[in-house]
């Protein structure tokens, strides 16, 4: 599908999760797009826990995920998006593993959306508990995480097309200014 | 293109910026790319200042950019990429805002290559300076910047050659674990 198409059908459809399940050549295609994002000075903080084991989704997903997401369990893949702050560049107070993280994030959702499968970023989880679970050192973060799922639906623009209707964003005007803070 | 391969054509080009003006649709676009980001809680703390000015595009970057990003100074147009913290989610001592602007800078940056623009994603300025030429308040930080330009190589692959022939990334299996950290 054309990029700018991709990047506007993407949604966040933890609603939509089916446990049918996807073959590594495919979870490793959405990686690959993770793996080539930009990163601050080219460090690469980003690292990815991909959990595939039905019983090690289930238990991250019920002792570290609130109730509202446990319906990710339903998912065949939880990836987890990582990263050692010391591996980070900093400029004046600001850790940029976190904007590292949301570069390698938006292209997992779009490679996924792009192969017609669902996904749903997500940080309100029991990072200390998902860590322990994982074997994550206690120096990493886990900054996100994401299931990655066949559409229930079938096609993908069946199952984004309710939440695309209701989605809310601010106007352009609201968020982009002109040569100046708030200029038209 | 196909959303896949503009995510591995994507490359960071501030050595191929040409002076070659880009009109506001195409501008508004990029940044309607941006906006329909995902953001934690769907808080959208993040915002865009564009600078097009001639004047103050020489100003910002004379005074506040690097000598190694001077040639920044010869994009048409040039995009500040702002966040307010207290619009942002907290978590474990995390403030989302970074990761909510690298999500919205991947679209960006992926948006403008789909439209065969080259753009180069930086964060080494000189904050405190930028913030005053463009009249953004204190409170507000600025995460990072993007020049955004025709190539001047008339294409965007012919651009883009070179840079991702050179393209070093860590391998897939230094950066992605399967069931557990380092786990295969």
């Amino acid at each position: 599908m054309e990029a700018l198409n991709v990047i506007h059908k993407r949604a966040s459809l933890k609603a939509c999760l089916t446990e049918k399940g996807i073959s590594t050549e495919t979870v490793t295609q959405i990686l690959d797009a993770a793996r080539v994002a930009p990163s601050g000075r080219n460090n690469q903080p980003t690292r990815f826990v991909i959990v595939t084991d039905k019983t090690l989704i289930n238990t991250v997903v019920k002792e570290a995920f609130a109730e509202a997401n446990a319906l990710v369990a339903g998912a065949p893949v939880l990836i987890f998006v990582c990263a050692n702050p010391k591996d980070s560049i900093v400029r004046d107070g600001q850790s940029y593993y976190l904007f590292d993280a949301g570069l390698a994030m938006e292209n997992m959702l779009l490679a996924a959306a792009d192969l017609g499968l669902v996904t749903h970023p997500m940080s309100g989880f029991d990072e200390a508990k998902a860590r322990k679970i994982l074997g994550i050192p206690e120096e990493v973060r886990i900054v996100a995480a994401t299931p990655l799922s066949c559409p229930a639906q079938g096609a993908y623009d069946e199952a984004a097309k309710e939440r695309l209707a209701g989605r809310t964003r601010k106007s352009l005007e609201e968020i982009a200014f002109w040569n100046s803070w708030e200029g038209k």
